[in-house]
């Protein structure tokens, strides 16, 4: 037990709560920790709930009853996320991202912790009821956004193997066709990564047509998962069709001029479903 | 301006230190930011300041000057690091994680945030001084420790690719002999994603010979980069003949029985040089 001013439990309990999103925490723990009323600890609480809420840093849940507690939850609002996402489509946009065969260059934004640690919670707000036990990706790319995602929901990654050898014991592998390059490629994870029946939310960088979602999904029939949600930072428009019907992006690609190289980007459908 | 109590100003402050490793924030922004006196702000640091280090949450330095200001700094300190990584040898003893292969099972570790950012912390620590502009990994294992040490020094990753294209322009390549297997192997590294004379901090998840981290040592010299540290998550014991000489790792491999499936691990050179 540690007695602690009052001021100095405050800077405690925001550290704690901060590094233990979506976990519940018994005010017990906290009276206990500081040897302190539970009646003070409320009070507390409801300083940090208060400045949480107003500063867009998330809300704390308070969950009555003898297994009851306190649960912070990573919420960014859709006004600073809609001005972050916008910041984001003007800084892709500028030029010199073009590259030859149409690619967006976009690894030193993926590379950036502070803009991975801000789509990341902006992925954890969008599914933060979903409920998932894991995030599940496939490499290369989709690897910082989904780890991204799963601190502020703080569960688990799976990564889905492409490229590299699998060395992780038995192996599920599916086929798939790309959707867009109509090409059949192999995808593959380790049996023991993920228990059946876990809830799974997908996570990646970038979809056309699908066909790795796709491929992700059917994967996850093997293990008999339940896919709660998909979220991707970046969808392209004009599709031909589409191979998964649910989704949630932040951004999307309206316009690829390679002869110009000029590009066009626009809020994704997160957006626009809430107007 | 926010006009803020005390109490909440506190929780304000610690939150957005938080979200901030190492970075110089004026004195003048939290003054302006509250409306408040510099002597109030100042009493408030002083606060965080010292459950930050009672806590083991890290450093707040105060840079004095005109162009001064406070920056917080995560530090594990060495008795929470070697409780921690202790646990994490005895977890990966447990029985059934040695695979066919030889090859340690880790990936459920290496997918848990916490773990992850456990780990990213304790390399922060280690390399808390190093002036470092980049953090470089090699794909796939990699990449999660990689982030999680960049974000507790707030610098961008870059990936060097060893299996997936790379789609982001013009692209550096060599080719490297791994230390244990001898065969030859190709990375690669797009040109725009590191400026030369940039200082890099080279971290991966293992290291057997060392044939992949001098290969990236290798690759660097090509970008004119300074190496400013080498982290590795485990080392194996018993090496014939390491490629690289300076370099810190957490936890060593000491024996490994593939006939009765056991492993046994030991703390890192970290912990020894501390002795």
């Amino acid at each position: 037990m540690k007695k602690l001013r009052r001021s100095a439990r405050l800077v405690d309990m925001t550290q704690h709560l901060l590094a233990r999103p979506h976990k519940l925490i018994p005010l017990t723990f906290f009276a206990e920790q500081y040897g302190a009323a539970k009646s003070s600890i409320s009070e507390d609480l409801s300083i940090i709930k208060e400045l949480f809420e107003s500063e867009g840093v998330g809300l704390l849940r308070t969950v009555a009853g003898a297994a009851g507690g306190v649960k912070y939850i990573p919420l960014t609002n859709i006004e600073d996320a809609r001005r972050g996402m916008e910041r984001l489509c003007r800084t892709l946009e500028s030029s010199g991202r073009l590259l030859p065969g149409g690619y967006l260059y976009m690894a030193d934004l993926l590379g950036d912790p502070e803009v991975l640690t801000e789509i990341g919670k902006v992925f954890a707000t969008v599914f933060a009821e979903s409920e998932a036990d894991y995030v599940m990706t496939v490499e290369t790319k989709g690897i910082p956004l989904a780890y991204a995602t799963a601190y502020y929901l703080n569960i688990p990654v799976v990564i889905v193997r492409r490229y590299s050898k699998v060395t992780d014991g038995s192996v599920v592998s599916i086929n798939y066709v790309s959707g867009s390059s109509k090409r059949i490629q192999t995808m593959s994870l380790a049996r023991r990564s993920l228990p059946e029946n876990s809830k799974v939310l997908i996570v990646d960088d970038f979809m056309k047509a699908g066909g790795t979602a796709r491929g992700m999904m059917d994967l996850l029939e093997e293990f008999k998962a339940e896919v709660v949600g998909v979220g991707v930072f970046m969808e392209t428009a004009n599709v031909e069709e589409r191979l998964v019907d649910d989704y949630v992006s932040l951004l999307r690609v309206t316009e690829v001029d390679v002869r110009d190289k000029e590009i066009r980007l626009e809020l994704g459908n997160y957006f626009k479903n809430k107007e």
